[in-house]
């Protein structure tokens, strides 16, 4: 891409993405590949006034030689000064941007589910302490890494891989915009709206029906898909847009109650391993049998590893009006995927999705992983304590 | 490169450089571009029983949009997790490594020189406190970056800039031996038994005479040319070498007693400012003028961070049989320049070349910038307490 695309998408990052305030330190994270991205934001940012930009390049293949040939007995190591930076950020108020592909799909292809499972990195523990207590404006975009487009458009050669996948996502970032920024603000209004409309009929659980899949999400009595402004805010009342792009509506369910099976509507990547073909069992809450086509383990191994990482922290509801599922695409990123279509996710829950009294009943884990199982095939109804049916999504479309 | 030639070399800094030990963190500093150098390192450590690899990439054009449009009240913030992580880094007796150049030659041409002297990253204010601490085994290497490449060749295009670099390097870093590691140990044998032929004539100080160059150092009682090994040794006995490749022997000299003019010999690189035609006049141990062909103000701005930074805390000797001045080439790269002639640097001393009860005479600074002030017309000359004059080098050749 040309330097003026560049520019046009890194200023859409730093104005609206994080919404970078003047003396804020601005902290991203990229895989080496990412520079150009990186370097752009970096000029944008101090154009802004940002006090320093911290590039924090995690290199994937570094992660690979080390899930090839580090003692399994270290591989659940990270360096605490990891977790001291994080921590550090929050308290700094810091903004935060990660440009994901981080593990490009595939990276880790032929390393053993089970040791992969054990190396979260770039993941940290305190990732979620520190989005819950809204110390940081933050954003989470998209690079198109040759590795990805590959994985995304396989016939094409590596160039044109890159090109169209580059393509799609000014697309989808609407970067075609006269004023991308101003068609954010329009589109998170939007979404604002669509959750609003949800949250006034104040639902007990939302019902998910389609091939494979009926599934029931018990919600909380305050969980809702609209906080009080467009995007989310700091605790120091900074708006920023926590995902670009973005086309859903989440909040935060009750972690006790979900029962049914569920079909994942999408391929699923965790950090370098993409698992198709995924079905879930939940009982009182819990995920009890976890299979898939292939690669079932990864995601086993990642729902073990503390007692919420079986159970859901996030469901999302996404209508067929996005741009996303327009594409036709399936991006093998959660970031993208999870906007084509209704999800779910295992882990920790975000407190934005619930109002304050309910915070202590969120979901809590390491882990925060999104599955698609929503799509037009998919009708979403929702449940109502005395005992009505509303429908929600019908062929994708809203019925509120 | 090709990958037998990257793993040779990825070997050598981590098996004789580094001497990474089982269990030990390996924390590597390098440029974006250096990826597959850090990669083989990884996969070498890993190999070798390193619980965890810290890649750090450290960004030369994020650090150039700063200094292009941060605020100038900004430019000397480092962030305090940058330190806090060297900290750590010796507490945990963890092994460090840098591929040099990260800021290659050039990258900071245009900026005005008064700003880049303020952001001395990825120099880090403690660097010094954990090299004298001895608890890290670390190395310096280099790493033929396109962009040095092209400052070095510029007759070249980039391709064969280099790999004419590359051919050069190997040559210097021994690569071409039939077992660089070997060939590592006698070379760090053969300058550890120059070092104690200078050290047992226990000189007063030394004289430095040539074109432009009359300057007397003085040595303190116990400066040391040899330590108790080749090479150096952390705390816990851990011998490494700190530079790849070297041809130096060096010793911490008296920050009271240096006096007299200097013309460097060779054009000294600066975080990315060329500097050429370096003259420095010295008082009392101070260097009370600056002067060169371009950019002075960039070495001016570094000699005032603090007290130190205007004495001197190495002189080291260099004689001419080593390769890399041999080689010809002016590198604009101070590991490799200072190892083809002898030099001096401004700034902190190494707590190893004295003996324990002049380390609290030794300077101390932020800083340590080597420049090259020998050569063949350079004579050095060892003056002992009684008044002798006894010759060292003469035409580059030791006469000790």
């Amino acid at each position: 891409m040309d330097a003026e695309a560049l520019r046009r998408y890194a200023a859409l990052l730093v104005d609206v993405g994080v919404n970078l305030q003047p003396g804020q330190i601005l902290f991203v994270s990229a895989q080496p590949g990412a520079a150009p991205i990186v370097r752009a934001v970096a000029e944008r940012a101090y154009a802004r006034g940002a006090k320093f930009v911290d590039a924090w390049y995690f290199d994937p293949l570094v992660k690979r030689a080390r899930l090839e040939q580090a003692g399994d007995e270290t591989l659940e190591f990270v360096p605490p000064w990891y977790i001291d930076r994080l921590a550090a950020l929050g308290e700094q108020r810091c903004a935060r941007m990660t440009l994901a592909p981080i593990i490009p799909p595939g990276a880790l292809d032929g390393i053993p589910p089970e040791r992969a499972g054990r190396d979260r990195l770039p993941a940290l523990p305190n990732t979620f302490d520190v989005i819950n207590a809204r110390t940081t404006n933050w954003n989470v975009a998209a690079w198109p890494a040759p590795e990805w487009a590959c994985v995304v458009h396989p016939q094409l050669d590596v160039g044109d891989a890159v090109a169209k996948l580059w393509e799609e996502l000014s697309f989808v970032l609407r970067l075609d915009e006269p004023d991308p920024a101003e068609a954010w603000r329009v589109r998170l209004g939007e979404l604002h709206d669509a959750g609003r409309r949800i949250d006034e009929r104040l639902f007990d659980a939302l019902r998910f029906e389609g091939p494979g899949t009926d599934l029931t999400i018990g919600l909380l009595p305050t969980s809702r898909f609209a906080g009080e402004t467009p995007g989310m805010q700091t605790v120091d009342g900074v708006e920023f847009a926590p995902n670009l792009p973005t086309e859903e509506i989440a909040a935060t369910p009750d972690p006790e109650r979900v029962d049914g099976v569920v079909t994942a509507t999408k391929p699923l990547d965790i950090s370098g391993t993409v698992i198709r073909g995924l079905r879930v069992r939940f009982e009182g809450g819990r995920a009890v049998a976890i299979d898939a086509d292939d690669n079932a383990e990864v995601l086993r191994a990642r729902a073990s590893v503390d007692d919420g990482a079986s159970r859901l922290g996030e469901v999302a509801l996404v209508d067929r009006s996005g741009r996303i599922g327009r594409t036709g695409t399936t991006f093998f990123n959660t970031l993208l995927d999870e906007n084509a279509a209704s999800h779910v996710a295992l882990g920790n829950g975000y407190a934005v999705g619930v109002g304050e009294e309910d915070v202590p009943r969120i979901n809590t884990s390491e882990i925060h992983i999104d599955f698609m199982i929503g799509g037009d095939e998919v009708a979403v109804t929702g449940l109502t304590r005395d005992g009505a049916a509303v429908p929600v999504l019908r062929g994708g479309d809203w019925q509120l």
